[in-house]
């Protein structure tokens, strides 16, 4: 599924207790991780708003706590433990960070079709445990809820077509928006909310806001390859350190393993930074990112330039279109040498043109009629209160796949040529069979 | 030129004060009646915020008044008198209306084409009275404006394409909404601004109102055929007052003619109405209007149901989009009776659908993440900020038309696909001759 569509998408619920004044009764399926982040905003929002929202909470999910919000959260068990879920996803990510790059292409791809059926089934399995779940269906079939907000990465509704989800939400809004993506045509129902969770830096923790004032001049550099990877093999790990040991700048690396040999006095690791409000300070001068759509907004956000080391799923589709709009250098994680790494941060430090391109970045994302959020809020408002957005649905949706085409047109116009044409030949030919059986009557009399 | 581009267009003018912290210097190519209304809503709010307003004023245009308003004119004399330009406008609108009616489904489209030629002749001249003009084009240049907004429907650069002038602009603005059109494909650089000049209702002139309050409990019904058409012929007006005179509401009839002998009662004559604020009257119960966009947003603002009457430009494809919402009954003005325009009124007011669907789009029109004036202007404003709008520009404007389809690409594949067929069957021959010749040989041998 292309990057496009790793989106949140809306679905309506028939009854609508919503118009009776009183807030509105939002189910949520979520997906666990980065993308958690996203609708995590736009819930907290929701429940600002005078919103009911309840979370369907596969219980092996591993950022959906229900400890520290005020969303409510249903808990249903999974057939798999949080052990062995944890288990797959780092292995799955594993094997497509560090085994398919040593693939041939024809390997890859068929590589790759054979991750994604296993993916597939993974997810199924989750969506089984729910679905199957006699005393759940019922719980939530008596709560009447007003909208379904669903991650569509992993749909759960039987085998399904991208068409097919597209024609049956009400609203897609999409995790991107033209600071990112390129423009092509939409239709209305969709609106893009990328950088919704991102915020004005909040001061750091006293220890980073030391390290960091201590760069003086030079500033630092911001290192992560996000919330799904923070360790990768040893030997990169020395190669990464090397490159930074060489800058001029302090560096802040999110790492979660063995310190690496050629780590230089210049670099810190942590196990967890507060990215944004890292990405929003003054001494900030540069992002190296494996390019996750979180990160990459939180960057131009902050308008920060950024060296690239997209690792799975859309983050090498995002890093690309950093590099097209010059706000970023890529590098391959598996094959790149130091030498390569330091250069690449030290061009998108010096070189002007990268900050150039990471505020006009900026610029544009801040300048919006309405902020990311509150749009993204007023769309579930909206399918709340209208029971759904029909005036916003294509037509062509409930049209088969031949009709969308016009060939039952076609076919039909040409069937229609090809009746007129045969009429005429047939004409032709009884004329002249006429006239040479006169001639030759003429001829025998 | 369809009605989806009878639009507002905006342009970028390179040099650019606007950065410096002041209002930014607007250039206006206008249009003449009903779009002028849309324009100088737009461009009261712009001089509202403090930006400096010039309207290029072809002398003979009719609604564009120099004393009304803050806005400055720059008028500039055409070679056509003010008469001539009113007669031809009225004479064109009347052939449409009323003679191309009688013509077969030939005729009227050859006829179509040469009033459409004649049109564009007549705006093309007006064109050429600007920009021929050298004191005219060098005190522009001088002004350095930072953003030119255009009317589209007669663009004035060359013989130019729909495309090329689409390719050209920053960024598009649109006279309609979802209320009104039907969801299609749309690039990012397109907004929907329809209803931008709707307003809440303010009093009546004391002599409306009491008239209007003389109507009791039955309400009163307003018929307008809009700015370009006031009268038509004596034997359809006596049609129509028939019918009028039958209601058992009050009307009023905005009506510049010979008062019409079978007119009733109930029925009162205005050379104007204030339009906006009969709409959104409490006691109005029907419109019956030409489908203007204008009118129909004015009706689709306040909740009204409508009988249409469309004349020409894009008032049938409005009535018939009314029409397929449930919100209005079509009628043809040139053949109806008075029993069906009757019917038609009494239809719109007693079925309780119409205006449950005339309040579903009144909904949805109100209920926008932010209102089409404040987006019209965000966009002129973000246009002069940011020297265009290039990141929501689609870069298929800059590929040929063979470049467009892919034509280029498949060509270079069908050319591959046929190299490597001619070497393989060149080959396969080769194989076959050596083949055969040393059969041949060991034969003799």
């Amino acid at each position: 599924m292309s990057r496009k569509w790793i989106s949140v998408l809306l679905l309506l619920q028939l009854s609508c207790y919503f118009s009776s004044g009183r807030g509105g009764k939002v189910l949520v399926w979520p997906m666990d991780y980065s993308h958690w982040i996203n609708i995590k905003t736009i819930l907290d929002e929701l429940i600002q708003r005078g919103h009911e929202v309840t979370v369907l909470k596969p219980s092996a999910y591993v950022l959906l706590d229900p400890n520290k919000s005020a969303i409510k959260f249903e808990t249903f068990p999974l057939s798999i433990s949080r052990d062995d879920y944890e288990k797959y996803i780092t292995e799955s990510i594993m094997s497509y960070v560090f085994e398919m790059g040593n693939y041939s292409f024809w390997k890859y791809y068929s590589v790759l079709q054979e991750l994604s059926w296993l993916d597939s089934d993974f997810f199924e399995n989750i969506c089984r445990d729910a679905v199957l779940n006699k005393t759940l269906v019922t719980k939530l079939k008596e709560s009447r809820f007003d909208v379904i907000l669903a991650d569509a990465l992993c749909p759960c509704g039987r085998p399904t077509k991208l068409t097919e989800l597209m024609g049956k939400a009400d609203m897609w809004l999409i995790r991107t928006y033209w600071d990112v993506d390129f423009p092509r045509p939409l239709l209305p129902n969709v609106d893009f909310i990328g950088g919704l969770h991102c915020r004005p830096a909040k001061p750091l923790p006293k220890e980073i806001e030391d390290f960091v004032q201590s760069s003086g001049e030079e500033g630092v550099v911001v290192f992560s390859l996000g919330s799904m990877v923070s360790k990768v093999t040893e030997e990169r790990t020395n190669v990464i350190a090397l490159a930074l040991a060489q800058l001029p700048q302090k560096v802040l690396w999110r790492f979660d393993g063995k310190k690496p040999d050629t780590l230089g006095p210049n670099t810190q690791l942590y196990k967890w930074i507060p990215q944004n409000d890292l990405l929003g300070h003054p001494k900030t001068k540069a992002f190296i990112t494996h390019g996750g759509t979180n990160g990459i907004y939180e960057a131009i956000y902050h308008g920060i330039p950024m060296v690239g080391l997209p690792l799975f799923a859309e983050q090498a589709d995002n890093i690309i279109r950093m590099v097209a709009k010059g706000a970023a250098v890529r590098l391959d994680l598996i094959t790149m040498s130091s030498a390569d790494l330091l250069a690449a941060v030290k061009t998108v430090i010096n070189d002007p043109l990268y900050k150039e391109n990471a505020m006009r970045l900026s610029r544009i994302h801040h300048d919006q009629p309405t902020k990311p959020l509150d749009r993204a809020v007023f769309w579930v408002e909206f399918v709340m209160r209208h029971k759904g957005a029909r005036h916003l649905r294509a037509a062509a949706h409930n049209l088969t796949w031949f009709q969308y085409h016009s060939l039952d047109v076609i076919c039909f116009l040409l069937a229609c040529v090809a009746i007129a044409m045969f009429i005429i030949i047939k004409g032709c030919l009884f004329c002249y069979q006429k006239f040479t059986t006169a001639g030759e009557k003429n001829k025998r009399d």
